[in-house]
């Protein structure tokens, strides 16, 4: 089949009356079918930034004035670093600027950041305006499609002021993927990979046989991994919508891999190659608990090293990692709980004391 | 009976699973029963202003110690010029300096401005957590106990910045308004008065029966006033919670009302004394349209007169009327829309033109 002619794939998400549906296909940015039965208004807004901006938001423009009067973009800095209070103003600033009303369609084009700030900011002008996701990054159509977090950073921590907020669809276009840098493909795969180990083996042997052609980008490969992590993903939530329990499996490997972001310094590994070498550590830990046979550790090392993400930590002493993990869990004095795998497809929370995780860091790491 | 004893009644606000409860009565602070089965946690803030603060802060801290290992205290500047989202960070800064987390129970502890901005900060920390009215002006307790809205101002537009938001349950202690200025009874009664001309015949004779008992402050008359005004408005949202149609009929009044605070300058006059001159405009724009008899205005004006609000507005041309009133509705080049009253007890909504309305407006304000 032509890749061009690749049909696309829809993945409802059955919320009640919040229900939507992710659209994920090639070609869908240009395509008018895309756009049809969305909420009518007088005016739409693109949020996007610097980055993303430049390369698509024209060509959205485009299509969206066959619904809107009036189309305006709105453009914000890149980088999580602009994740805050001070950048979400810009979008209400314009919004008012621009008379929008409280019927407005807001529309996400950019990574996880615009993700998360366009649907904040949807949540709270004039308390709950429509919008639409657009992901422009292999992590954001996974991870953000699903699930309904909004959030700005607080300097004082992360996602810490926000809301549960729903899109009213999601269009996961595999084409813009073209102009993603090498690496940000292979941290998405990091968080397409973990939903086999801790839900689906069946995925787990797909990822094992299609690897090679996730990291080339072919589309019929990235619209049956992105379908799949969607359909994966609501099912965890839907069963957990306001993260109490089962929902936490989706942390698997972001525990060590929280320890190597902030140890390294926010942005110098990507949250997926963190999380890729973390999930490597979460294996070997299952392992140390008894509960992974170590063929299926090598199994997953494989993997997430042929996504071509890093398998080996830094080289830190393990009371670095267990201080950086301790305040990222906020343990109460005594072991730390951590998403370990009960055999491939089963993921649980167990706690492990401190020379356990010591030691698998000492398997997983670089030599000091 | 003695007032001192006066049994409080509980109005139950039914939204399925965000259903709570409306307590209304004396002495509700200091009574340990008034705290009793609220949600669990390690911490509770209470949210306050300069002015309710050193008045009732510390008889809450002191209920609430039995229940919450940390009490915590906001205080914010009074005042409507504060409703932004820079003073919103201070409750922010707080929550995560007093290392907060998503089971941290709010107590908003004053007028309006801190319930709504107290309601828009549980409603964002963490992607949501519980919290409690406390009203502690008669406006916010008939006001703002029922809908669920919260918000801050923009520079742009007031509440542009929000959410619906229920809160576990409301408290108003009828004791708490001894501190009140007198004009601030007054303005709490215009929204109470309010009530009975849209919805509620009887509960206008009720009022017109008990109109000094409530402007002298009887707690038994506070009482009915409260509980039927939150009956009525929980009544009418809940037929449109969302604010599509029937709620609008909650501004009737508040068309001129909101022209008048606007030409005078925000905070000139008190909103619910610009509500009560409003509702006497709005009564007499009904009898120019025909659907309310001269002598239903006559009554509605006493009243009002009696609870001390103003019936005769600023001396301006109808022209600087129409042009304040045309901002607030953005009017689409034509009649403005009015909430107006056919026969009492039922408001319907009604365009009226400018001739009509600048004769409306020659009868009901000082001569120029």
């Amino acid at each position: 089949m032509s890749q061009a002619s690749l049909p696309f794939e829809d993945v409802r998400i059955e919320l009640g009356e919040r229900s939507y549906t992710v659209r994920v296909g090639a070609q869908l940015l240009d395509d008018p079918q895309t756009w049809q039965g969305l909420p009518r208004a007088k005016s739409a807004v693109i949020v996007t930034n610097t980055t993303v901006g430049p390369l698509y938001a024209q060509r959205l423009v485009d299509q969206l004035q066959a619904h809107y009067a009036a189309v305006h973009v709105v453009t914000l800095p890149d980088g999580e670093a602009h994740k805050d209070w001070q950048t979400l103003q810009l979008i209400f600033d314009a919004l008012l600027r621009e008379e929008c009303d409280r019927k407005t369609v807001l529309f996400a084009l950019g990574g996880g950041v615009i993700g998360d700030m366009t649907g904040f900011a949807a949540a709270c002008y004039m308390r709950g305006v429509p919008f639409v996701q657009v992901p422009t990054t292999l992590l954001a159509q996974v991870d953000s499609s699903v699930g309904g977090k909004t959030a700005v950073n607080h300097p004082l921590g992360k996602n810490m002021i926000g809301s549960f907020y729903q899109p009213e669809r999601v269009v996961c276009d595999l084409s813009l993927l073209a102009s993603l840098p090498q690496r940000e493909v292979a941290a998405g795969l990091a968080e397409v990979i973990k939903y086999g180990p801790i839900f689906d083996t069946s995925f787990l042997s797909w990822l094992d046989a299609h690897m090679e052609d996730l990291v080339a980008r072919d589309l019929a490969a990235l619209r049956h991994a992105v379908v799949r992590s969607c359909q994966i993903k609501a099912e965890v939530v839907g069963q957990d919508e306001r993260e109490s329990g089962l929902r936490a499996i989706l942390n698997f490997g972001h525990t060590f891999g929280h320890a190597i972001e902030a140890g390294m310094g926010y942005g110098v590994w990507l949250h997926g190659e963190a999380v890729g070498c973390g999930m490597v550590m979460a294996a070997e830990l299952s392992r140390a608990l008894g509960i992974l046979e170590a063929s299926d550790v090598n199994r997953m090392r494989a993997l997430i090293q042929r996504a071509g993400l890093p398998v080996v930590g830094p080289a830190w002493p393990a009371q670095d990692y267990l201080r950086h993990m301790r305040v990222d869990k906020k343990a109460e004095n005594g072991a730390i709980r951590f998403v370990v795998l009960e055999g491939l497809g089963k993921a649980v929370m167990r706690a492990a004391d401190d020379e356990t995780v010591s030691q698998v860091l000492a398997r997983t790491c670089a030599p000091l």
